[in-house]
Order: C-alpha cells, then sequence, then structure tokens
C-alpha cells in the first residue's frame, strides 16, 4: 500500500459515482463540478466511475442477440467499453471545469486480476501511477470494474464491481477516504419503501454492513465493505445528487470515537430480504457428516445460501432446513430429490411464500431482552416465526412473505421509533 | 516482419469490415458467416473492425456536449470503446458459428504507435500474440483505428484509421492478402453518382490508386496504400454485403502477371473533386525561395495543398496559384493578406466556385495524343479549363464546379466507353 497523501501532501479522497449518477452529459457536468470542488478544498482526488446509466445493460442485451452463451472472456472484454466511456467523458468534464485530469482504464490504473472472467477476484492495485498523476495536481479518474491480468487480457469484477474497485483502490492508494456517491443517501435503519421514516444512520461498523447487506439491505455489495474493512478504509455512503451528510461504514473503534454524538443503539437496522426460498430437509439421520455432505453438494450448483437452521426433531432424526435466494432456486431444484435420497431425508419441502426479517446491531445476542422484544412485537401482529437464527451481530427470522412488510413496520417501531 | 503462413502451414488472410458493415446485430452475424467460410476455405483468418455504424459519431458528439474543445488523449480514450464493442461482438458472434475467436484490442494486437493523439503515427506491430492465436486455430478480431504507445497511451490514428490499421497488421504478420470489405464494391472508372455505367478495375497500382484518392476518388485513405506499397501488400477492396469480384490493388508488376486478362489501357479512371478553391497570388515577384516562402507559410495551418500550378505572367513577376480543400480554406483565409504582403504580390484572389477533373493512369504523360484527347473533349462541351497539372501518372485540370460533372462525363466518354 502506497501511502499517498504523505508523497503529495494533501489529503488523498476518492470518490464513485454509479451509473445513474453518470447516465447523460448533463449528469456527467454536474458530477465534474463536485469532483473539482473537492479538489479546491485541498485535497487530491481519484474518482472511480461506473459505465453511463444503462450501458452495460445495453451491451449485454446486444451481446444476447449475437450469442445466447457468449464466451466469458469476450463478455468481459465487450462490457469493460462502457467505463472507459464514462471515465474519458468524465475526464472532459473536469478540464473544461478548469482543473487538469486524465482518466485511466483498469489496466493503465494497475487493477491486476486473476483470469476469472466476468467475476475476476483482484490480486493487488500497482497504484505507482495514480499517485505519480495526483502528484502533477491531476484529478485521476478510473474505469470501474474492470482489470487486467497478468497476461493483459482484460477482466470484470462481477457483480457490485465499480464499488469493489473504488474500496480497492482506495486502499491501494491509502486513500484517506472513500466516498460511494449513488442514488440511495446513506444507510438507514429500514428499507424507506417499507417504513414510513427510517432514519438514517450517522455511522455503522462493517460487521453491521455485511449483516444488513446478507440479510437484503441493498445499499453496498459485501464484497467491497470486506475490502474496506480488511484496509480499514472508511466509506462513506452519500448521495451523488445533493449535499446532505451521508452515512460513514467504518471501525467500530473509529465510528464510537469519531462520530460519538450518535447515540449508542444496539439494534442498528432492520433488514428484510423478498426474495428468497426456504428448502426443508425433513427426517435427516442425525450423525456426523450429514450436514456437510448436504451443503457439499449444494455448492457444487453454485446456490448462495442464506440461513440455515436445523432443529431437533424426534428421536434420531433431525429436521434442517435453509434459505436461498429465489434466483439461485431454479438451479438446485431439479437436484434435491436425489440429495434427500442420498443422505436419507424422508422428504423435500420447499416454500417460496417465506420472507427473513433481521435486526442488526453489535452485541445484539448478549443481550436476551432484544430477541424477547423481537418476537414478542412479531406475536403482538400475529405473525407467526417459521425460522430463527442468530449471531452476535444479527437475529433475523423467516416469516410469512405475505406478512413480511408488517413485521419490518412492527420491529422498526419497537427499536427505532 | 513474421512470415505467418509460414508458421501455421495456412495461408493467412486479413479481413478489414467498415462501420456499415457491422452497424446491428444481424450484420455482424452476416460478417461472421462470410469470415467463417474464408477459414473453413484453409485460411488462417484475421478480422480488422470498425466502430459499429454511427457509434463513433455518437460518442463524438457527447464529448462536444461535455466540453467543445477536449483533451486529444480523452477523445483517444473515448473512441477506442468504439472498437471494442464491435470487436468483442464479432468474436461471439464466430463462436455462435462455432468456430474459436479471440478479439484484441490495439493494445493486445500489438499495435505500437507514437504519442500523436487523435493522429497517431505506426511505429510498429508486435504480432507475436495474433501468429500465436491463429496457430491455435483461432479466428482473430482486432480492434481497428486505435493503437498504444510505449507508456500504454491509448492512442488512435485519424482518418481512414482502420484501413491503415489493417494493412499495418496484413504487413505485420506478412499476410499473403488484405481484403478491404466495406460499402463500396470495387475501384471504378468514375464515380457511379456523376457517369451512368462507369465500369470497374480488375486491378489498378498503388500508385494509380494513392493519385485516385489525391484527386477526390474515395476508396481508401491514401495512408493505407501507402502502408500497402511499402509492404507490398495486395490489397482487395471488395463488398462487404455481397460476394461480386471486387478491385485489387497491388504493384505494377503482380498485375500484370497476375491480372493479365485485363486489357491494358492508360487511362484507368476519372477522379473528380468539387470540395476544392483556388488561392491565387497575383504579381509575385519571379526570384528564388518566394515559392518555399508561400508554402512554408502555409504548411503552419495545416492547410492540405491539392494542386499547384505557377504560371509566367509578365516580365519579372508570375502567378501562384493553388488548390486546397474546402474545408481547411477557413484556417488559412485570414493569413493570405499577411502572407501576399510578406512575398510582395499584388493581391489575393480566392475562387470557391472551381472543382477539378483527372485522368490517371500509369504512363499518361509520355504519350500527349491523350493530354490533347482529355482538352478537347472538354473544348467540345465549352467548358473552360482554368488551371492544369500533370504528372506521368495523372493529368487534372481546374474547371468552373457548375460544369464539374459534364466534364467528368465528357471525359469518361472519350476514354472509357
Amino acid at each position: 500500500m502506497i501511502k499517498a497523501a504523505e508523497k503529495i501532501g494533501r489529503p488523498v479522497v476518492l470518490q464513485k459515482y454509479g451509473g445513474t449518477s453518470v447516465a447523460t452529459a448533463e449528469h456527467i457536468r454536474r458530477v465534474a463540478q463536485r469532483v473539482v470542488a473537492r479538489k479546491r478544498e485541498g485535497n487530491a482526488v481519484v474518482v472511480v466511475v461506473s459505465a453511463m446509466g444503462k450501458t452495460t445493460d445495453q451491451l449485454v442485451s446486444l451481446s444476447r442477440e449475437i450469442n445466447q452463451r457468449p464466451p466469458w472472456r469476450e463478455m468481459d472484454m465487450l462490457l469493460h467499453a462502457g467505463e472507459i466511456i464514462s471515465a474519458s467523458l468524465l475526464a472532459m468534464a473536469i478540464e473544461k471545469e478548469g482543473e487538469p485530469a486524465i482518466s485511466f482504464t483498469g489496466a493503465q490504473a494497475g487493477m491486476i486480476t486473476d483470469a476469472s472472467h466476468t467475476r475476476a477476484r483482484i490480486q493487488r492495485v500497482q497504484a505507482d501511477r495514480i499517485v505519480e498523476d495526483l502528484g502533477r495536481g491531476r484529478i485521476v479518474v478510473i474505469t470501474g470494474f474492470q482489470g487486467i491480468t497478468a497476461d493483459h487480457e482484460v477482466t470484470t469484477l462481477g457483480r457490485g464491481g465499480s464499488d469493489t474497485s473504488a474500496v480497492a483502490f482506495a486502499a491501494g492508494i491509502g486513500a484517506n477516504e472513500c466516498e460511494i456517491l449513488t442514488d440511495v443517501d446513506g444507510v438507514y435503519t429500514a428499507d424507506p419503501r417499507v417504513v414510513e421514516n427510517p432514519r438514517k444512520l450517522g455511522w455503522c461498523s462493517y460487521d453491521e454492513m455485511l449483516e444488513m447487506a446478507s440479510l437484503g439491505a441493498r445499499v453496498l455489495h459485501s464484497r467491497s465493505v470486506e475490502i474496506a474493512r480488511r484496509f480499514d478504509v472508511p466509506l462513506l455512503v452519500a448521495s451523488s445528487f445533493h449535499e446532505a451528510a451521508g452515512t460513514w461504514i467504518c471501525s467500530k473503534e473509529r465510528g464510537e470515537k469519531e462520530f460519538s454524538d450518535m447515540e449508542t443503539v444496539s439494534v442498528r437496522g432492520v433488514a428484510h430480504n423478498s426474495n428468497v426460498a426456504k428448502i426443508s430437509l425433513v427426517d435427516v439421520p442425525d450423525h456426523p457428516g450429514v450436514a456437510a455432505g448436504i451443503f457439499t453438494t449444494l455448492s457444487r450448483y453454485n446456490v448462495q445460501i442464506l440461513l440455515i437452521v436445523q432443529a431437533e426433531h424426534r428421536g434420531g432424526a433431525n429436521d434442517i432446513s435453509f434459505l436461498v435466494s429465489a434466483e439461485t432456486l431454479v438451479h438446485v431444484e431439479p437436484h434435491l430429490h436425489d440429495l434427500a435420497k442420498e443422505i436419507g431425508a424422508s422428504r423435500v419441502v420447499i416454500d417460496d411464500q417465506v420472507g427473513t426479517v433481521s435486526i442488526v446491531g453489535d452485541g445484539i445476542q448478549s443481550d436476551p431482552s432484544i430477541a424477547a422484544r423481537m418476537f414478542s412485537s412479531l406475536a403482538k401482529e400475529g405473525i407467526n416465526i417459521d425460522l430463527i437464527s442468530s449471531s452476535n451481530l444479527m437475529l433475523a427470522c423467516a416469516v410469512p412473505k405475505k406478512r413480511l412488510e408488517d413485521a419490518v413496520r412492527a420491529i422498526h417501531r419497537e427499536f427505532l421509533e
């Protein structure tokens, strides 16, 4: 990691703008003004940018017209053009505002990845050139989402790739902060589409954010938060359209020290996910290695498993239930009967009429009154709890999908209003 | 230069498709079928491709919305995305037709240029990777128009850049032939929009093609023909939409040997150009260095000069006239009066109501009867000749613009019908 600020003698700020923030020439102009303002406050500024608006979707559908199963390498080659367009246009817009700027492809910026096309893993960030251009007073604009292998093959980072790029570059240059500027202006105590007036959090910890993401909150992709946590890069999630304060995501230590004006509540937010299905394997023989066998088999089908609950049933047999995302159900469903036979379960039950509601906050499990309050608030609404899972950071319940939003509101009222 | 055919054991064919040939998914599919057919005849095939349809124009106008004077480096960055899209889509389409394919950016393909952004000069083609992939049985698809500097900066080659790329790659890998597949299906004896039934030439020499291009024929950019001549790469200009025979452009020696069924006529074609303006400097003192002074001054203004004629006038003074392309007139016009003063000319006359009509063919000048027939055919139509210029390969006349098409038809009738 380069400590860019020390070399340059100014704080280094990395800003990331998503596709909706650069959807048109007019949007790009506004982003340029905001970037320039940040520089004129005395910072060195690096910008990571996504493709304009729907560009990536349009390229994908064009490729599908030509080849339903295009080679992954060629998909990466195709898609990486989108960010090249937005990055060069943004550099032009910044120049127009009177500051020198330079755009870099993933390759030029030194984003070195493995060769797993369409979902490449970052190996390292070779940030010398970025730091050199910052040192010359330039604003550096980098294409998000893309990298290059040691063999000069173009790769893309997969879902949430631009956020991941941003955090990796922030870590690679040792940026003082990393601002994720997007169409949501922070992390809320619940989804504003469900709860009438959720509060925006001043800050939350990396771990809390990761739990919220895995439980359905769609603010940041987990991968970017994991990298931020590993390299302790403070993230700010804020609006790209207006200047309101956003939410800081940082270590618990830093958050408690720097944002001490925030009240310390255990429950930071209510997350929910309606996009799940429950699979139950009934009467699974109770001997060691059975659960391992199930999940080894499942991992072959690229299924994302969200919650696992094993309940003791009756003498010598268990029920094992797990939730998968609704999209991946189709991949796993054809194999479930073979799986049940293999492990000796009496049958498989699939229920796609469930959803999850969860509370997130550090230390939740250590205070049993919190669980009691959550379950009571659901009981008062007559909402049946199907599964329960908990960790130090969260408490999650599967409930009937048609009562899910009621459940979110009830729990939010209980803890956060 | 790598002799790819020797390494691979098959003839190597390079095909270049222009923007109109890959304008839609359906067009790309048809190009893929044609490329695959060429491979299945037993060739190793390299394809150089332009951006789809109007992509480049759209990117240019988007950049103008953002910055009227965008940095050239950023223009190159922006525009090079266009060919990345078309090249990767074409590779996908070829895979769909059942042949392995791989797309390369200019950088990956080894197109090394100088750092003159938007009009870079090719320094060398580092074609090892192309030859390696051809050796593995892959069809290699390369983005035209773009290159990379030794410092990893993206460049574009300027006007006619994709043709230039194609010929440079053909030379670099020692391709057996280079096919330029486009929306015109060959080189004609005159512009079909002016003359009713011009004939398509079976072949013409590099030199004849260069003269025709400089005199207004818009088939190939001169730069690509010059590279082809230097490395003796035979070019085929043919239609990308149907299979009709095109026109070969090659050395005179090869043309006469291989295409001997063609009649040997001196006059190969009639070219014309209505897009010119005549500038005359009147009463220029007749002493050494004056002409040099004029054209040194003009070269500063990036003016393309098409024809220069100096006529002796009366004792001690000359008139010097030259033609410039109409677009460049605006650049030079503001400086003409200073220029006239500087060299002592009595005045400057600009005439934008002229055009040029020319005949092209090797050895034209050596047969005076050809000039006589050309001038007579114009006289018979009552068309006044304003300027005359000639070389071993051409004879050009400036005539009134409003009679230009009549002049083309009269001369075509005289020599080529």
